[in-house]
């Protein structure tokens, strides 16, 4: 097989640990990846490069196409802008693909039966960074919706559901308040819903269907929804499901693909070797399929589910009385080789 | 006792059963109230009043100052605005207070020690209501977050939490992305909480905000956040607890009070005599507080707790196992004032 080159950016706070664990054992699993490493985050940041990009980062990009990224931390501050927001943009990378199971009894949740795939928009809403100050008492933020953004990423979840076997998409607004943005967003989900006679579609006010995803989130099945609903509520399900740090993510765009997982840089444990890498390992299977390496994606998701199935877990999701022994990053990683 | 004079709207759908069911409650509790019904909602739009709001309903509520509420039906379109917004604003109702309680083993809850206040600002954010369509595929939503609003009501939450014996203040932003918005209330919020050394406080992204409050309730207290956050996240916080159909709020300005459940007018069951009056005979409970009627509010509370604790539950509620009988509307409202 040849090599798929690929960029990774190894990212700050436990970024590297956990990048370290996840490409240890995609090499042991007998991935075909040519790695370009770039540099993003907070040592660009510091050189003074506002959007946190080396330039070399966007050479390597345009030739893979497939970028591998660890958490960043964006400065304090308000002349910074989200590393991931820039890149979203960037790269146009219109739909996020967050997909949350519960592994129960393996892993202790309230939720044994979840299975569930939140596709998020990913450019639009209140990210496009629209914001001003009118006088120094009274700050406005614009959320944009638009036909094309959205019949990207409807569609996107559409097809998405069909080809991974799912059987109903539902729907999240708030058009009894937004009826032109969220109105539109409405529309033309049921525009699109209408191509897919196969599949099984609802649209619920983003209240109570946040609600009834947060009790009873086994009756959701691929749920598609305005950027920062699914930022919020991705979160939700990730954690309900077990933890955030389990949780993987796909940024899709028709150039360009990032994957990674959901949580955050977290400083207060970087350098500590306690950090889970299992989001960003799953979003590396994520990658894998992506990129036409099916059955290596297959062994590393199977290694990892007999590792955390066996009660080898990171402290994060260590509950006396259902898991086995508690390991560091490194020993997590090992216990996944081990498993392949 | 002189009589308090105070608004009553009765509402759409479920409404007039589940008003009606709480003005026998408070009655029979021996509430000293001059009730003026007031007309608003479906049938007002129906005449071509765009509001919702029967002129005769300004003139009561400008002498009564406080409306007890029960759910309208705005209708589909663009035309309507909602009723609730409307009031909201023009009774300039900062802040919408919405108290979560779990009542384990009564109701059932994956989350029994949950007992948190979500106090959402309730007259900015999205809900200002601008909105406009910039191309025929370009639609976008002015989010406004202003210093004074902001003040109001994160001063309100600490002064809340102190006269209600709470121990804690969060705060829900995303200041990552929003800088200058969400930036200004969580700036605000930093200000305010400096002049509460007594209380604790912390804020978190609204992401992991969400999530905590979503697996882990029970770890927060008094929860201040933007309008929009807090419209889902109390439905959550609601339906985690046990139903949405239990949830009341406040919605407190310095002129006015309207007090309502939390829960929409169900036009799917109205006139069933099925719908849970609990929401809003709860929202009557804060109303009495509110107008110093704070015994007879005491006296409700502890009846329609008794009820609840006695198994008798309308069927949002009822479980095999956990409750004893199944009662209509009507009969849950005997059952309380049997209990007084
Ligand atoms: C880090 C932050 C900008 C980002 C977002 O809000 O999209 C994160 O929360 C996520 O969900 O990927
Ligand atoms: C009916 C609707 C406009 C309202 C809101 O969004 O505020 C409701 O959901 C609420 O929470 O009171």
């Amino acid at each position: 097989m040849t090599k798929t080159p690929i960029t990774v950016a190894y990212g700050d706070g436990i970024g590297p640990e956990i990048m370290s664990a996840t490409l240890r054992v995609l090499e042991a699993a007998g991935a075909e990846l040519d790695i370009e490493t770039v540099e993003i985050g907070e040592k660009v940041y510091k050189r003074g490069v506002d959007t946190g990009m080396d330039p070399g980062a966007w050479d390597s990009l345009r030739r893979t196409r497939v970028l591998l990224k660890a958490p960043i931390t964006t400065p304090q501050g308000g002349g910074y802008k989200s590393l991931n927001v820039t890149m979203r943009k960037a790269l146009n990378l219109y739909a996020n693909v967050r997909p949350t199971i519960a592994y129960s009894p393996f892993v202790e949740t309230k939720h044994p039966a979840m299975d569930l795939v939140i596709i998020r928009e990913n450019e639009e809403d209140l990210y496009a960074g629209i914001e001003h100050r009118q006088t120094h008492q009274v700050y406005q933020c614009l959320k944009l919706i638009t036909q094309p953004g959205s019949e990207r990423v409807i569609r996107y979840a559409f097809d998405y559901a069909r080809t991974n076997g799912r059987k109903k998409v539902t729907c999240f607004v708030k058009d009894n308040i937004m009826k032109l943005t969220d109105g539109l967003f409405h529309k033309v989900f049921d525009q699109i819903a209408a191509e897919y006679p196969d599949l099984e579609h609802e649209t619920l006010i983003v209240d109570i269907g946040a609600a009834r995803l947060a009790n009873t989130p086994e009756r959701f099945d691929v749920v598609v929804m305005p950027n920062l609903y699914g930022d919020i509520l991705s979160d939700v399900t990730a954690e309900i499901s077990g933890s955030v740090g389990l949780a993987p993510s796909a940024n899709i765009g028709d150039g360009f693909a990032m994957f990674e997982a959901i949580h955050g840089s977290a400083p207060d444990i970087a350098g500590m070797n306690v950090a889970n890498p299992s989001g960003l390992l799953l979003a590396s299977v994520m990658m894998l399929v992506h990129i036409g390496q099916a059955t290596v994606a297959e062994r590393v998701h199977r290694a990892w589910l007999r590792t955390i199935e066996d009660g080898v877990h990171t402290r994060d999701i260590f509950r006396d009385g259902v898991s086995q022994k508690q390991v560091s990053t490194t020993e997590f990683a090992d216990a996944v080789i081990a498993r392949l």
